[in-house]
């Protein structure tokens, strides 16, 4: 269990209770997860993380889905089990199939192995890749 | 520089080259990257591998471009710089642009952040995320 | 649960029995906590492991609560529950209050956020600050 | 080097040079480091991170020099050269002594050597540990 | 709980009920273990994993139970509960003792120790060992 | 560079030197390798950290070529160039062949991959794996 106070609604401050209010509006939904809850111990750090979340998973030059699926391949090479829990349900809720999961996974599975490969065995960057094949 | 030697087309096995000829057939290139020159030195490994990795980026329910952001997302988390400059270049050959690049490097940031986050408060998930809100 | 016994007090060897005797004796308390009644399966291991952290952990040029709260930065960014949960405790027993953890998770979140996008983007180090600025 | 241009003070836009200009401030320093001309390829990252950092970073119930220390104890641990470089120079600018530096690894290292024995045995967390003793 | 269904035999295809019974007789068990229930969700990424692990895992220059302890060593890095649990208790019904697990845990907390501090402080890799030593 | 002064035999402190002595005594060798030059600017750091890999390393229920190559798994796993390359060398020294490097990269490879997979899945430990099949 966490290890600072969850902080409910109707304990929170106004401070707190607006961006509540904003999770809840922008997801159309009930409730706030405890991911929230947890940073409102610090006012300001709740405030901050949750409009950069919003605007970085916001559509963009990527669609919203894809940006589930990328927070899920991160989450899972870090073992965060809240995170890979929370927007693994995020991504079914945007579309994401059993289908669509699997297939991330065959990819985040096989680039952890291959990340290890290519430390492991300390391959260097060939010329034509160096700098991303920047132009 | 590598821990094992790279072995070049030319002192190649024939096992060997037949790998490195679908790697440039598929590919449409002409030359083999550095990675499958190192993993040459055990041929099983090199073929299942490869052949792996061809099966698991190919089109499917996820398209090939979004594959290789996936994998831009892993190996930046496992700080893998051979995997990264060589997906980024991959990637960027399948159409990414620098501002995708920019939106992928924010999602991959903010998700390291908020794991980090996560974990270090230790915050229990959520009833309603449980099983990745499975069905 | 672990993978080897804890070796309670009362069957551990004269060995062990001397390395939790002085673990309750410094921090003054009338237990000893898992981690160690698991090492004690190598007695070696447990004392020189104790001997170890209680040398690092001593006051020095750093103070005893910034110490604590840099395990609990390394274990946030491993996920180690264990370690997480065991140096919050500690920490708040030597002073660290609701406001400096969150102050610190922050910090940490920071940290794992950059570093994703400076590996990420493989941004070449300033000259400014090669060597950490070493003089 | 960098998978993306980095982008120099004199061909910036004016949003982006309004950033530089308040790095430059903060820090009384007349340039400004690589991370932040990557960044740059995307103003809003830019500006949200430096100003994220810029609130994360300062004076507050942890000081400076200490969130410095707790910067490169991440970064170490994700093995993020950059951000270890950048960091230790930070530190050392803000009154960092070696001795402080070697103190920090030796926790650095401990703790890093302790959640691999707390992660690979399955230590469980003590009762009286269960939410970092949270009262 | 994970976040796709489990596939039991009595309902899985012809398809994922051959490599099951494969699993088991290789195996020479009664039983398929969670992992393999979860990967049936796509019966191809279930075949080609199960054949990738059976080939590397197999006698070879390294022998059986020294492979499993490498795979422990990687997974209490990586901070895989299930992969400890799974791969320690493989290990043991090959023979590994407890003595065996501490001197194991030894080494792998002692390298992760190292490993922050070399990173840490971005230690240059002497000229001897370069390319590790390769001749 | 490192981010400390190397520190070199000639100009070390009695202390140092007694330790740079007994490393190469031990290693039959003739110099030091950075990794202490470096921890020598804590010189009790330095003692019990070559103490601590003294005994860890010495021939036990594990043998030496083993534990190095344990060392290697762990160093690819957290993408540590030096410990990769150190460790390599001192593997290849105690009889490791090219075809034993590349058989422990497979394992590490797919230990990575299947980490990733238990982990982003989320998958429950089966009953009879619980505490490492431990009797």
């Amino acid at each position: 269990m966490s290890t600072v106070k969850l902080i409910e609604y109707d304990v929170a401050s106004d401070e707190v209770r607006s961006v509540y209010d904003d999770i809840m509006s922008v997801r159309k939904s009930e409730w706030v997860n405890n991911f929230w809850k947890a940073l409102a111990n610090q006012p300001k750090l709740l405030k901050d993380t949750w409009n950069a979340i919003k605007a970085v998973m916001a559509p963009g030059s990527i669609d919203p889905l894809t940006k589930e699926m990328l927070y899920i391949a991160v989450s899972a090479t870090n073992s965060c089990n809240y995170c890979i829990n929370s927007h693994t349900a995020a991504a079914r809720a945007k579309g994401m199939t059993d289908e669509m999961l699997m297939e991330l996974m065959a990819i985040v599975g096989m680039a952890n192995q291959t990340n290890a490969l290519a430390n492991g065995l300390q391959i260097e960057v060939d010329e034509s890749y160096m700098n991303g094949a920047l132009k």
